[in-house]
């Protein structure tokens, strides 16, 4: 049979309707990214799908969002919230509702593509500022009602769920950069601001704020585009320069939080000896102890000039992790990303973009980079010239030193080009029956590599599961595992007991259940035994202590009295 | 007259006595250490003290430590210690009752010295591993007998006192390095480790640990010789070069407490997203939530041939702040040390020294760098050669900028060759009546001249007040302000009185009540002030879940429910 070019699949070139489920769990719902022709064929090697599977999807949620049944918020409390906000600032039609209560979570996408939204809030709220959230909080503290603050919607850890209530959506108003200092190097901002809009001010300082150089925030999620400042802080986010600039813990300098029991306005002190640290308390506390509204948050100069790119394949992944461990254990300073991809996620990443076959990939080859064991590193150096120009250079001579051969800056600049867009391919994906999620853990360096091959080895015990796993945060004492998962479960349900099954693997190698994620619903039921009973004791008295009577965020069990 | 060689002022040549006061107070039983001729000018110039006054000194606390009551623990009580500790680990009597019932507090030296010491405990207990430390805490809590944990004694803010009850002192035989991990870059320490024995034995861990390499701990306080690394995780201290290496805060990894209602072991994860983070929420607790019986602190590879140096004279303290905020603001890598010292400090530092006249000083003051005004910076980078030279080069281009002239680092090595021993001049001071104390305190950068002036200008409102002020800890947000104070009062209480209201104008200009000193009993009573009722709130919650019937380190009364 002559050979036939494949047919294109049949993608869905419209965005989301308005009304709909999928404007729901859509990262954005006028915006359509395909997966490459390079994936299809992995699709198709992998899950032993034909051109015809591509032909026709599955469900895509294109059903307009109703609810069985219709909000059962006293209609004393809806008065109340209106008083406070106006109107026009509250919510409780059925859109508002499984919009606001949604998180993008694939077991919440997979859920809404059903049209299955069992847990939803009874009103929804948009503050508009510090005040209404005092006033919301007064109010529902008096009155034993729940509340769940809502950045932007973008975590995947069903970390705002709520069986009723009321949500509070910090995104539609609260989102402005309200002061930026250039002597402290500090920024206040609201918590719904999202941060790519944050880095978009902060980069145009001179015109926006009137200061005398521009800024970066620092602070590159792969959900740049999608999560807010709110939600980094509430979930402990890192950037994908974070071994630079910090996670989002390290870059709060003050905060200011609405809880049930009062204001709590931490000071911008660099450093203080004045006993335990309130202001990381609060860090991480997932909508769990109070409101978020203003954080003051590290800001840094901001000189895209100096970013220097270096990419290399190394032998092996065991040559990437020890050439990393050396780069970040060389006190000469820090790259800000930094990243090495295993030899499944090297060798998809080469076939994905079609490098797999030709020239390259055979030089590759007789110089002994073998393909399924070969490693991608990429990285850049930020910061002032000379500085930047330095760390790349010695951690060029680095990954060298481990047997690496320059790729040249070009193949970070094409991992830059698609990393915060790559996101958007899921919808296709999911469309056609297939799941791609991701895990996350944090390990020390001497566990690192049990953890690696507990974990790979028993996903890959499963029959068509692709498992792409990086390492991307780095630290003097180890570094984190991002497992990137592509399959085509049977039912939903087979793979929740799969993915379920893997965190139980996870945690009994002793990796941590979340790097950068967050806990959420989603993680909290192996809380206790990573942490231990008597952390998680620690964390419900602070629980205990801001939330008396168990109003903030209810849904998520974690830290409830009696767990779900 | 003709002029005459000042007569040598009458100092103690010879150590504390045993079983004296002095031997309590003083930081080394065995070593003295004078003030130079230039003190003494400055004494007799700023106090109008004469010849005469320092041929007979005050009281020398040489009195053998007698207290009127014996202890009042419960012969059983005592009688559990021994059992689980051995008798020779339990003492009574009333010289152990003072010595480890005493820090190094100003106010602890000028009491001992008059052979005043109201509260001490009733026993104190060595436990000799953490073992020991397990039953002696469920022995207490079930018995509700006060504990205080003792590391070494070194802390100023009067952090351990007590009336009554059981010290557990960790420096006897809880001081050993458990492990040194080369590959997680960690080591785990007992908590009465000091602080240049464990530096010792990492600068010689390829001989003590079989590592590849020598490390250090990047944590260097002016009381390295004599304090412990559980009292720089308990107070939260910041170490000399703690621009570059972190201040104690950000080097525990993980840590393990023993509470009142159970054992609290955080793991040794580089970050997690797992909720509010446990280890930090135990740093600075002063020992009111627990023992810390281990910690996991992080090392740096130890490279001192790459250590470069610098120092420069800036025309004006303003200078020197603006030259510091560049070079920590400047990402180009950190330095380790960094200092500027303010006019009047810069002064009596080349008067100590002698350079206040002389060839030196005129070529000084020709280029501009008139006496009263100027600012002596110094500085260190270290780290990776090319690193240490780049953040030197980048710190040197920047003095320059803004003014300065090189000194060469030969300044910075006379600063670091008194780096640890000035210290031990205090009790010559003490014994002629005269005071030296400081206060410290932490600003940012828009609020550091205005803490600075007021503070400053309040100080000097007394008459015959040395006040010497360096900034000597540098974050990208702000910095310290540490005050040295060097009086001659009519009484203590006039002093205690003079220093109170000097925290208060700290507090009132809005500074914090310490930067790196701990808060104790001395700062407890401004705490709520400074940080804010809701905040208190947050430490009260946590030292009653840790605590819920307030044994752990009583006397501290900060976190108590009803204060004193």
């Amino acid at each position: 049979m002559a050979q036939h070019e494949a047919p294109v699949p049949a993608w869905r070139e419209r965005g989301a309707d308005e009304g709909t489920y999928r404007s729901v769990f859509a990262y954005d719902s006028t915006r359509v990214k395909h997966p490459s022709a390079g994936w299809v064929r992995m699709f198709k090697d992998e899950f032993g799908m034909t051109d015809t599977d591509f032909m026709t999807s599955g469900d895509q949620g294109d059903a307009l969002v109703e609810l069985a049944e219709p909000s059962r918020i006293d209609p004393r409390h809806r008065s109340a919230m209106v008083a406070i906000v106006g109107a026009e600032n509250v919510a409780d039609d059925d859109y508002s509702r499984v919009k606001y209560g949604h998180g993008k979570s694939v077991d919440e996408d997979l859920a809404l593509r059903a049209g299955v939204a069992p847990q939803v809030p009874d009103l929804v709220v948009h503050p508009r500022h510090r005040a209404d959230v005092v006033d919301i909080v007064a109010y529902c503290a008096a009155e034993e009602l729940p509340i769940v603050p809502y950045g932007a919607g973008s975590g995947t850890v069903i970390g705002t769920r709520t069986d009723g209530g009321i949500v509070l959506v910090m995104r539609t108003h609260m989102n402005h950069v309200l002061s930026v200092n250039e002597r402290t190097m500090t920024a206040i901002v609201q918590p719904g601001m999202i941060g790519s809009d944050f880095e978009a001010l902060l980069n145009d300082a001179p015109r926006t704020f009137g200061t005398s150089r521009a800024f970066t925030c620092g602070h590159f999620p792969q959900s740049f585009e999608l999560a807010s400042v709110g939600g980094w802080i509430s979930a402990l986010g890192s950037g994908q320069a974070s071994t630079y600039y910090g996670d989002a813990y390290d870059l709060v300098v003050s905060q200011e939080y609405v809880t049930p029991v009062g204001i709590i306005r931490t000071k911008d002190y660099p450093a203080t000896a004045t006993g335990p640290k309130v202001n990381d308390i609060l860090k991480g506390s997932e909508g769990m102890f109070g409101v978020l509204v203003e954080a003051t948050v590290k800001i840094f100069r901001y000189e895209p000039k100096n970013t220097q790119r270096f990419a290399f394949m190394l032998p092996t992944w065991e040559a990437g992790v020890e050439a990393t461990r050396d780069i970040v254990q060389g006190e000469f300073g820090l790259p800000a990303v930094l990243r090495i991809s295993d030899s499944e996620e090297t060798e998809r990443a080469l076939a994905l973009k079609g490098f797999d076959t030709g020239p390259a990939n055979t030089f590759l080859s007789m110089r002994g980079f073998t393909p399924g064991k070969r490693c991608l590193l990429v990285g850049t150096a930020e910061g002032e010239k000379g500085f930047a120009k330095h760390v790349a250079s010695m951690s060029r001579k680095i990954a060298r030193r481990h047997g690496g051969m320059t790729l040249t800056g070009l193949a970070t600049k094409q991992w830059e080009h698609g990393r915060y867009s790559d996101i958007y391919v899921r919808e296709d994906i999911l469309d056609f029956g297939m799941v791609i999620d991701t895990l996350e853990t944090s390990v020390t360096w001497d566990n690192l590599q049990t953890v690696y091959h507990g974990v790979r080895s028993f996903v890959k015990s499963r029959p068509g599961t692709v498992c792409m796993t990086h390492a991307s945060h780095f630290y003097g004492q180890g570094t984190n595992l991002y497992f990137i998962l592509i399959l085509k479960p049977e039912t939903p349900e087979e793979y929740f007991a799969f993915r379920s099954a893997i965190v139980d693997k996870i945690v009994e190698l002793g990796g941590s259940t979340s790097h950068h994620h967050g806990m959420g619903n989603l993680f909290a039921p192996w809380l206790k035994e990573h942490l231990g009973t008597a952390e998680m004791d620690v964390l419900r008295a602070l629980k205990a202590h801001f939330d008396p009577d168990g109003i903030m965020n209810p849904g998520h069990k974690s830290l409830m009295r009696t767990q779900s």
